[in-house]
Parts: C-alpha cells; sequence; structure tokens
C-alpha cells in the first residue's frame, strides 16, 4: 500500500524540529441532529471542533480559540488536548450554556432545515489570543460574524502565513459590510456553492469565482457537497470530487472537516504554493469522507495513519487516469 | 502544447490500415429548444445526430441508423456525410414527418419541461440494418424503446466489439421488461444520476450502481450533467468533473455527445480496457463541453483538433495532482 501520510509527515519533521502550528477560532457547541439514519441526542459539535480534530491528524500543535458553558463536559475538553489541541483560548463561561443547534437533514442530505439555534455563550464571543498562541504559522477562521474574524485577525501581532476563512449565507445576508471588509484581510475563503452564487450574484460559478477574487482572496474553495470541491485561484482551477458512499450518515461538520484537513495538510508540509493546495484539498476530502460515516465527530476522534492512506489511495483511483502527453 | 488527440489518433493508423467503425442507433430529429439565454426556432437534434457528430472526431466510418421525414433538409444529411457519416442507414419517409422536441430549460439547466413531442416517423420505426454495417466493430444504442434496441443487436450478423446504450426514465416506468431482457445483452449502459436512483430503487449511487452491474451490464456510466460522470465496473469506480463553464448555453444533447465522444476514443484505439474507458470518460466529458456552449449541434460541426487538445488539457489541469507514492 501506498504511503501517502506519513511520507508528507516524516518529510515535515526531518526538514526540522520546528512543530507547525494552527489557530483555530470557530464555534465549541452542542448539535442535535435528525437523519434519515436515525437521531442524536445532544452531542458535542461546533467548527472549531471538527476543525481542530481533522487537523490534529496532520501537525501537533493547534491552538483552539472559542468559548462553551458550564455544561460543556470537561472530558471532552481533555479528549481534545489529548489530540494534541490547546484549549488554553477554549473560554469557559461557568455561569452560561453552550451554544446549541438543532437540525434535520433531509434524504438527499444536501438539504437541512434549522430546528433550533440558542447563541447562549457566543451572543457575546470576544476571541481572545493567548500569549503563547502569538506564533501561530496558520489560522483557520471558521464561520463566525465577520465582526469576530476581524479582531482576531487584528489581535494577531505576527500575521500568519496562511489566513482561511469560511463564512456562511447568513453573515452575507446580515453583515455584509463587515464581511468585505474581512475579505481584504485573508488568503483563502472556503464557502459552499448557494453562497457564492448569494456573494457574488452570479449563477455561474466560474462567474461569481472572478468576482469573489476580486473582494480580495487569492485562493477561492467552492465546497459542493457531495459533488465535490472547486479551487479557484487566478485563472486556475481544480476540481476534487466527493468519494462516493454507499450512505452518507450525517454530514454535519464535513465542510469543517475538510477546512481542518485542507490547512492540515499545508501547516504539515510547510507549502502553500498551488500544487500543494490541489494536494490539501484532496487530503481535506479525504479527511471529509470519514466524517459523513458516523453522527458528529465519532468517526474523527480515533482515525489511524493506514485507515487516511488507504482513503487518499481511494481518492488517486477516483480520478486519476494517464493520457500519455505528446509535446 | 501537448496534442493527445493526434497522438491516439495516429497511434491508430499506424497500427494497421483498418478503420474501425461505429454503428449509431437512434434519433434523427427537429428540436425547439427555450434556454435562459434564448429561443431556437426548428433545429435539427436527436440522439443519433449528437452521438455520431462528435464520434466523427475520432473514427472515419459511422454507421447510421435512423429515420427522418420528407421535411428533414437533404443539406443537413450531407453535412453528416462530409464528416464521415454513413447514411445508407438513415430511412427517410418522404410522406412523413421527423420526429420533433421542444422543451424549455430552468436556469440551473438540470431541469427542463418538455413542452412538445410529436413521435412521427418514430412511432413504427424498424431499425433495418445495411449489410455494408454488418461489420461494425462498436455499437452505440441511442435512446429509443428498448424493443428497438434489441432488434438492432439480434439483427448483427456479428456481436460488436463493444455494446454501449443509453435510456430513460420513460422506457424504465413503461417498457421495464424489454429494458430488462436488453440490459443482459449489452455491455456499458449510460444512464444519468435520476434514472439510476429509478432503475435500481436505491438512492445512493454506490448502491445503485451494485444493483445495475447485477442486471447484466459489465460497466455503468452515471451521468450528473454539471456534477460530472461517474464510471463503476465491478468495485472500481472513476469520476470526471464537468468542465467548469462562464455558461452553459444549451445542455441539450450533452450527455449523447458525452457518449459519442466516449465509443469514439475507444474506436479509436481499439482498446477496451478500464484504464482506456477511463480516457474516454474525460474525451467524451470535453466533448460535451464544447456541446453546451452554442444552441443545438452549431458548436459540433467544425471543431479543430487544436481546440479538442487544449480542452483535454484543461481536464488535465482541473483534476490531476501529484500525491508521491512510497511503497
Amino acid at each position: 500500500m501506498a504511503n501517502f501520510f506519513n511520507r508528507a509527515f516524516l518529510g515535515a519533521a526531518e526538514k526540522d524540529e520546528v512543530t507547525p502550528s494552527i489557530l483555530v477560532v470557530g464555534t465549541v457547541a452542542f448539535d442535535e441532529i435528525e437523519t434519515p439514519f436515525g437521531k442524536t441526542g445532544k452531542i458535542v459539535g461546533g467548527a472549531a471542533t471538527y476543525i481542530s480534530l481533522s487537523a490534529s491528524y496532520f501537525v501537533k500543535k493547534i491552538n483552539m480559540v472559542s468559548v462553551v458553558g458550564g455544561d460543556f463536559p470537561a472530558d471532552v475538553i481533555k479528549s481534545f488536548q489529548k489530540r494534541g489541541i490547546v484549549t488554553e483560548g477554549l473560554q469557559i463561561l461557568k455561569d452560561k450554556k453552550s451554544f446549541f443547534w438543532k437540525g434535520s437533514y433531509h434524504l438527499d442530505m444536501n438539504n437541512r432545515d434549522t430546528l433550533v439555534t440558542e447563541l447562549n455563550v457566543l451572543a457575546d464571543f470576544d476571541p481572545i489570543i493567548p500569549e503563547s498562541y502569538q506564533d501561530s504559522d496558520y489560522l483557520l477562521l471558521g464561520n463566525l460574524t465577520p465582526m469576530v474574524q476581524k479582531k482576531v485577525i487584528q489581535r494577531m501581532k505576527k500575521r500568519p502565513k496562511l489566513i482561511v476563512m469560511d463564512t456562511m449565507n447568513f453573515w452575507i445576508e446580515s453583515a455584509r459590510k463587515d464581511l468585505d471588509e474581512v475579505l481584504t484581510m485573508i488568503d483563502v475563503l472556503t464557502i459552499n456553492d448557494a453562497e457564492a452564487r448569494e456573494l457574488s450574484g452570479e449563477f455561474s460559478l466560474v462567474k461569481a469565482a472572478k468576482k469573489i477574487l476580486a473582494m480580495g482572496p487569492k485562493y477561492l474553495i467552492i465546497k459542493k457537497g457531495e459533488h465535490g470541491a472547486l479551487l479557484f485561484h487566478e485563472n486556475h482551477v481544480f476540481f476534487a470530487p466527493a468519494l462516493p458512499l454507499e450512505d452518507v450518515f450525517d454530514p454535519t461538520g464535513a465542510g469543517d472537516t475538510f477546512a481542518g484537513g485542507f490547512i492540515g495538510h499545508i501547516a504539515q508540509t510547510e507549502d502553500i504554493s498551488f500544487a500543494n493546495m490541489k494536494r490539501a484539498i484532496i487530503f481535506g476530502s479525504a479527511m471529509a469522507s470519514f466524517c459523513v460515516e458516523r453522527f458528529g465527530t465519532e468517526r474523527l476522534m480515533d482515525l489511524t495513519e493506514e485507515e487516511i492512506d488507504e482513503r487518499l489511495q481511494e481518492f488517486v483511483d477516483l480520478v486519476q487516469f494517464d493520457i500519455s502527453l505528446v509535446d
């Protein structure tokens, strides 16, 4: 079996002994999920949770910034720490409740209804960056109000090598001015196809990408769920499919898991070239394909390198073809 | 610039002087199309038209079997012949009218409403195979009643090296018994995602593919329109995206153009291995990407080898990535 994962990992370790670090900002929360396959009770979710767990398979130091209430289980925080996630920047507001989202998916899994959203601790979230996080090499801003995302960038004394940001339709509609400003401060924007259309006012994703790249980001990743992801940069475009699975059990967190694998691979290899971003998209897609196999974060807690290698090989088999070139 | 097209073409010519031939059976018809970009009057369409034009860029001999009425323009038939399409098997029923379809596309181009269907000559179509077609190496059965598709296979004295068949939801619903029988007689089935779900009763395309492969075909191609195409064979799966285009002008005929490029590449290279089918999927996708750029068959009438080469290069750039293997 080919061993993609180890190769990159050892490669980074051999290069020097400095461990690259990723600052992850986003929600750590409770979710309650209904899919055609079943229901969960209250389980752990949130963008920063999925991003951090996914990225933790690639680098040893994930600096998490988020906020939870006194109701958040201490043993979950310990399980984060076990996976190399630093929780110094995870604020715990003892008298408040954690952010809660409840949603229900349709059969096609590309559509969902939000049943409950309780902001709780998120209402006045002030993202405090601990001093020990200031040397973070890479920054991933999970979906949060653009104002909070901006604060994080401003509070970094040294600009990270790459800033990746996620957002959603809610902010496009309700905080457009702030969003436009943050877009000028970042390197990579990740959004889904509907959001790309809304942000640009263009139905064609190619036209949408041109307009969005003109707003600030140098790279744009458009996530299309089961239909894969597109990476745009200048006049280049790269496409990675989602792995065709027998069952998509629960898509919650798939986009964040994708983003975690993406930034994880980039940090691990310390290479922000376009060629390496293509590989990062494949790593992100592989991680997302695990996420959807079980409810919540279950599948992300104890993946092995062999499993990840095997999954990457499936992606290679899925899309690689050989057309010999005659120059 | 890499030259994929010439390479394969010269390769086949060098190997021996026998020209591989493709028998194409399907409709030759009039269409009237409305899209968000405009309306056509009555224009030439039909599955066999698109398949044959597309395949004509790959091999010199396309044997067409179809039927038109006295209203079908002689100069269009001449333009077919100019592209190497043999029309001996194109029946002309002088006193009748050609098959006519009128449809309207929604903005997303993945959905369309059929406004008018006039069967006309198609109502009693008896597919007569001229003696000169009997040595056809490959057979592509465009979407027609399963009974007609079966007759064509039965009337071939020598089984072609590969039989590729298209069908549609209408036959799945109204002629299931005949369809099931034809499925045991062919090698490759091409259908779209909705049809795969209907034919198998499975929502998951991976599960659907398993069931359909058990019905007879050794290979299954599931076309997902703008979301690309999947090729299934035994436990293998290959995916090719559609090229992200600024505008999809008119998707009519894209699936047939894809099939024509697919069988065209296979015939040109005389190689029915899985590895070559992957390449054929890419060639088919490239041809389809031209088709949708203009109304009807316009774009397929005078493509150059340079244009096709350039388009193939775009596909290579779109999906190829390099993850080095460590065995």
